[in-house]
C-alpha cells in the first residue's frame, strides 16, 4: 500500500503498520514525545483521501476529529491514503536548510584559530588494583592518579561517588574519567566509563527559539555536525511571543508546563538523532543552549516574571554550568549544559551567539547585526565596543501569526515574482515540491512585488479590482498565491498579514535608526550588515529595501548568516576560547531600552509605509518604484 | 486516668487520648518515624494490666499481639493502665547520660583555643533595589554585593537560583545570605533568608553508632548544646554488627532500607528536638555526622560491599560536604553535612572524632585510646605519630546480644556488688528507678564480682550449687540479679552472656597488646588511657582489670571520656580549625589490620580467661583474687 503526502512524497506502508511507523521508516519524522504510544497527542495528520482503521483518538478534540485529523501512531490504512502533515507535526531531521550559511561548520570553527576543547574532558586512567598492601579507598586511589597527572582539587558529587566502587570494578580499574573544567570553575568529576562501551563522544548544540527549536548533534572529537533536527517550539500553544509565555508562566502557573514543553521538543529531536545514528545517551555528554533571555530562563525552570515588569530584571544572565539531568534532557544526566550568556531581559544568548558567529567583535570595521527571529534584535559595534537593542517585531517572519505562514523548511514558498502584465505570481518552493505555506523571505518578496505591481498601496491596503487574484476571504481581502484544489486550502496573504509584516519591518528599521543615532553614526558608516534569522536562506536585498525593512545601502555590504544562534551554540560547544569570547561579548555589550526613547516611536510611525514616509532615505527604492 | 509504667513513672492520660500522645505530653518520647499515624509500627508498648481500645494493630505480628504488644498511637485506655515500654521503642530525649563526661561542651571547645566557625556562614546583605537605571540581573546584583565584601567566585546551585528572584523580592532586598566555605572548598551559596523569620542558627551533631544513634542540637552562635536525643539504630533488625549489615546491604539488596532506617532514626530525634524547642527546620542549617566507616557509607547510601571483602576497601574516607537533602535529613535540605573522615574500612570517623576529643594528637605524652562500642577500636600515639586497629569485640557492651543487655540509659543496672557471705547482689540503677536491664559497666562489675565470689570460674563457667541465684534457664545456666514478679521478666546474666563478654574483653586486650608490640612499646610506657564508649558513664577500673579487659597499670592513668564520637562531631560542627585537625589526624593515622598478625590470635586465645592465662600481666588482679 502507499501513503501519498500532499507535499508529493510517496511512502510504502505495510499491512498492519501504523502511519507514524511507516513515515519514520521513510525518514519522515513526526513530533511525538511519547515515542508513538498515543499518549502525547502530537503526531496529528489529516486524512484527505482513503479509508483507515483508527485504534484511538487520544487527546483529539471533537472539531479536530470532524476535520479528519487523526493520530498517525494510532491509525492504520485500509488501502492507499492521501494525507497531509500539518507543519506543527513535522520533526525536520537531516534538513540542511536549518543550517547556517556556512555548511562546513568544523571548517568555520578552524577559521577562528582555536582548538577543539569541549566543556567535558576525558582522561584515560589505568589504576593499580587494590591490594591488602595498597588498600587506600577507591576515591583516594582515583585522587592519587589525578595528582600524578597534575589535576588537583577535583570535586566529586554524591552521584559520582555512589557509582564509584561498582564502576571501578566493572571496568577492572581501566577506564576513562569524564570531567568538567573551565574558566574559573573547579574541576568536577562526571562519570567513569570503561574503555569499551559508551566511549564515543557527542554533544548537542541547541537553539531554543521562541518559535522553533533546532538541535545539532556534534562529534566532540572532530567537530563534525553529525545530524540536524528541528521542530516548532511546543510552547507556542501558550502564545506566540515571549510576553504571553511569561504571562502564562507567572499568572497561569504554567512555568513547569512551558519548561516541559520545550525540553520534550529537544528530547524528541535528540532521541530521533541518537536512534538514526545508533548513539547511546551516555555517549552524549555535553550540551550548549542558546536562546533569548526568557527562553533560557524557562528552559532552566526559572520564573521569568521579573523580565516582563519594570525595571525588567532577569534572574541571571551568566548561567552556571548546571547538569543535563537538572534540565531533564534525555542525554547523560551528569553532562554539563553550557548556556550562552544573556545581556539583558530582551537581548539574550541567541544574540551573543550571533555576534560570536559573525566575528564582528574581532574586527575593527563597524558592523550591524540583526537577528530577525520572533523578536528582532540588533547589535552594532566592532572589536572595541558593542551596543544592542530589541525591536519587538513579532514572530511573523518565522511564519507565526500569518495565515499561511511557515518556517523555512521543505514546502515553504521562499521567493515570489509577480508578472507585471498578468499579475500572476511565479513561486519557488523549498525542496521543489508542492507549496504548503510561505516563509519569511517569501513574504518579503511577495509584499515588495505586490507593492511594485500596484496590488497594494503604500499603506499596505489592497487595491480592490486590480486582479482576480484578490478576493474577499473570511478575514477580509486576500491575495491568492497558490490554489490548492486537493487540500481545499489555498495559500494566500491577507490584508491583516500585510499589516503585520509592515509593523514588523517598521519596528526593525526604527530600532536600527534609533541605535545608530544613539552612537552618533549614520547609515553610511556601517561597513557590514549581518542578517540572521530563520526566515529563509537568503533575502532578496533589493526587495527588502523596497519594503523598507533593510536600510538603502550598497547591496554588497549585506551578509546572510542563516541561524546564527545555533552556529554560536555550536562554537561554544566545542571551544573554551569561544565560550570565553561569548562571555566577553556579553560583558562588553551595552543594552539600550528602546521603549524609553521618544525618537523610537517617531521612527516607528514614519516606517509604517512602503518603503518609508521619508523617501529620501530610500533613493534606490524610489528609483524602482518609478 | 493514669498510665503507670514499669519504670515507675506515672502519666496522666485524658479521655479519648492515645498512649503515644499522652506519653509525649509528659516528655516520654517513643520512636515513631511516621509521627504517630500508625504507619511505621515502631511505637510498640506492652500492656501488662488494664483494658484498652485498639484502633489498629498496624504491622504487628501475630506473636506480638499475643504478647499484648500494641501500637501506642493506636491504643486508647479504658481506665488505668500498667504498661511497659520496650527499650527499642523509647526515644531518649534530654537525657544527659548520653553526654560526654565534659558536660560543658561549649567550655570544652574553648579549651582548644579555637573560635566558633561552623561550616555554614551568614552574611547580612542590604542590596540596592533594581531600577531602570540599575537593571543588572538579580544574580549580578548579588555578585556585586559579594565582590564589595571581598567574596569572589561563589558557586550557585540550580536550587538556589530557582528561588532567587522570589527570595530577593520577598525580603525586600534586605536579607542574610547563608553559604558554605571551608578548607579548599570554593564558597557555595545555600539560601537567602529575610532578617525576620528563620534567622536563628542551629546545627546538629550526630553519632551514628552501629547500635545507637545520638543527636545533639547545638546553637551555632554560642556553641551551647540545646538538647540531646538518642535511640537505638533501627538497622539492628538486620543484624547486630557491621558485617551482617553489609551482607544485608549487598546480598539482600537492602542498602536503601538500611539508609532509610538510620536516617529516619535521626529525623525522628531531630523532629522531636525541634518541636520541643520550637525551632523551624530552615533554622537547622548545618550537620556533622560521625560513625564507623560502614555506618558512614550506609548513611550516604553508598554500597559498603568492598569493606567486607579482601582487600577491604571503602569507597571513600574523606567525604565531600554533601547536602542534608541528599542524605534525606529533615533539616534544611541545602544545609552542608560534614562527615568526620574515616581512616580505613574498620577504623572510622568515630575514632577520628574520639582522638580529637581526647586531644592526644596535641600532646607529647604517649596515650592509648579505646572506644568500646559495637566493634572496639584502639589508637595509640601522641602529637607526632598515631597508630590504630580494630578489635571485633561485638556489641555486647552496648547491651546487644546479651539477654537482658541494654544501653546506658535510665533503668539500666550500671553497677553491681555481690555480698561475699550471702552471694546476694546489690545493684545500682541509672535514674534510680526500677531496673530494666544491664548496661556495659554493670556487666563488667557483675562478672568481676561473680568471679571474685566464686560464682563463675576462670573460664566463665557457672559453679553450680554455689548459690540459689544460679538457675537453669531456657538457654542454660543463668544468675538472677533482679526478680521482677510484675513483668515476669527477671534480669539475669546467662552463661552464654558471660562467654560473650569474655570473648569481647579478650579481643580488646589482644588488640592492645598487638598494637603495642607493633610500635615496640610496653604497657608501662602508656602515660594515659582514654576510654570511650556507650557502656556507661564510668567503669570501675579495678573490676575491669580483674576481668582482664583493661591493662593492669596505675588507676590514675585512666580517663573516662563517655561518648567521644558525639563530642568529636560537636567539635567539628563548630570549628573549622578542628575539622582541619580531624583531617590531619586521619591522614597521620596508620592502620594496622590485626587479622594478618599471627600474634593477635595467640594473644586472643591467652586472654579468654579471667583475667588472663598469664597472671604475671595482672599483678593487682592476682592480689585481689587471693
Amino acid at each position: 500500500m502507499e501513503l501519498r503526502l500532499t507535499s508529493d512524497e510517496v511512502v510504502k506502508i505495510k499491512e498492519g503498520e501504523d502511519i507514524y511507523t511507516a513515515l519514520k521508516r521513510a525518514g519522515i519524522y513526526l513530533t511525538a514525545s511519547c515515542g508513538g504510544k498515543g499518549a502525547c497527542g502530537k503526531c496529528r495528520v489529516r486524512i484527505i483521501d482513503g479509508k483507515t482503521e483508527i485504534k484511538s483518538y487520544g487527546k483529539l478534540t471533537h472539531i479536530e476529529r470532524e476535520s479528519n485529523i487523526v493520530l498517525a501512531c494510532q491509525t492504520l490504512p485500509n488501502g492507499d491514503l492521501l494525507i497531509e502533515i500539518p507543519k506543527e507535526s513535522r520533526l525536520v531531521v537531516g534538513d540542511k536548510i536549518a543550517v547556517a550559511r556556512t555548511k562546513d561548520l568544523a571548517g568555520y570553527l578552524k577559521s577562528y584559530g582555536v582548538g577543539i576543547n569541549p566543556t567535558v574532558k576525558r582522561l584515560p586512567l589505568n589504576l593499580p588494583p587494590a591490594t591488602i598492601t595498597d588498600n587506600i579507598s577507591d576515591l583516594d586511589r582515583l585522587r592519587r592518579a589525578l595528582d600524578e597527572q597534575g589535576i588537583k582539587g577535583m570535586r566529586f558529587s554524591h552521584e559520582f561517588v555512589a557509582e564509584l566502587a561498582d564502576a571501578l570494578r566493572r571496568a577492572d580499574w581501566n577506564m576513562e574519567l569524564v570531567y568538567v573544567e573551565g574558566q574559573g570553575i573547579p574541576a568536577e568529576a562526571i562519570f567513569l566509563t570503561p574503555l569499551e562501551g559508551c566511549n564515543r563522544r557527542y554533544g548537542i548544540a541547541v537553539d531554543i527559539g521562541t518559535t522553533t527549536v533546532v538541535v545539532y548533534l556534534v562529534n566532540l572529537v572532530n567537530g563534525e555536525v553529525v545530524d540536524i533536527g528541528s521542530t516548532y517550539n511546543s510552547q507556542m500553544r501558550h502564545g506566540d511571543d515571549v510576553i504571553t509565555r511569561i504571562v502564562h508562566a507567572t499568572e497561569g502557573g504554567g512555568l513547569n508546563e512551558l519548561q516541559e514543553a520545550v525540553v520534550k521538543d529537544i528530547n524528541t529531536i535528540v532521541d530521533s538523532l541518537m536512534e538514526r545514528h545508533d548513539i547511546k545517551s551516555c555517549e552524549v555528554d555535553a550540551a550548549t543552549v542558546s536562546g533569548n533571555t526568557t527562553m533560557s530562563h524557562i528552559f532552566w525552570g526559572l520564573d521569568p516574571g521579573s523580565i516582563r515588569e519594570e525595571p525588567y530584571i532577569p534572574t541571571l544572565n551568566f548561567f552556571p554550568m548546571w547538569r543535563g539531568g537538572t534540565a531533564r534532557l534525555s542525554i547523560n544526566p551528569q553532562s554539563p549544559v553550557y548556556t550562552v550568556p544573556c545581556v539583558a531581559s530582551y537581548v539574550g544568548g541567541d544574540i551573543v551567539a550571533g555576534v560570536l558567529a559573525t566575528k564582528m567583535h574581532r574586527n575593527p570595521e563597524v558592523a550591524l547585526f540583526m537577528d530577525i527571529g520572533t523578536n528582532g534584535e540588533i547589535a552594532i559595534g566592532n572589536n572595541e565596543w558593542l551596543m544592542t537593542a530589541a525591536c519587538s517585531m513579532g514572530p511573523c517572519f518565522e511564519g507565526s501569526g500569518i495565515r499561511c505562514g511557515m518556517r523555512a523548511t521543505a514546502g515553504a514558498i521562499e521567493s515570489v515574482k509577480i508578472d507585471t502584465e498578468t499579475c500572476e505570481p511565479e513561486i519557488s518552493v523549498i525542496g521543489g515540491g508542492l507549496p504548503m505555506g510561505i516563509c519569511g523571505s517569501g513574504m518579503i518578496d511577495a509584499i515588495s512585488e505586490m507593492f511594485l505591481n500596484g496590488i497594494i498601496d503604500r499603506k499596505g491596503k489592497f487595491v480592490k479590482g486590480k486582479t482576480g487574484r484578490i478576493r474577499e476571504g473570511e478575514e477580509g481581502a486576500e491575495f491568492v498565491f497558490y490554489k490548492d484544489e486537493r487540500r481545499r486550502k489555498d495559500i494566500v496573504l491577507t490584508e491583516a498579514d500585510v499589516e503585520n509584516i509592515i509593523r514588523a519591518k517598521a519596528a526593525l528599521y526604527a530600532g536600527i535608526k534609533t541605535l545608530l543615532a544613539e552612537v552618533g553614526f549614520t547609515m553610511d558608516a556601517v561597513e557590514k550588515v549581518y542578517i540572521a534569522g530563520g526566515f529563509g536562506n537568503y533575502i532578496n536585498v533589493e526587495k527588502a529595501i523596497l519594503l523598507g525593512m533593510l536600510p538603502d545601502i550598497p547591496k554588497e555590504r549585506f551578509v546572510f548568516m542563516g541561524n546564527t544562534s545555533i552556529t554560536g551554540a555550536y562554537l561554544c560547544l566545542l571551544s573554551e576560547e569561544l565560550r570565553k569570547e561569548a562571555e566577553d561579548i556579553t560583558s562588553k555589550m551595552t543594552y539600550i531600552e528602546l521603549s524609553v526613547y521618544r525618537s523610537f516611536m517617531d521612527e516607528y510611525m514614519s516606517a509604517l509605509f512602503l518603503p518609508h514616509t521619508d523617501m529620501s532615505q530610500f533613493p534606490t527604492a524610489a528609483g524602482m518604484i518609478k
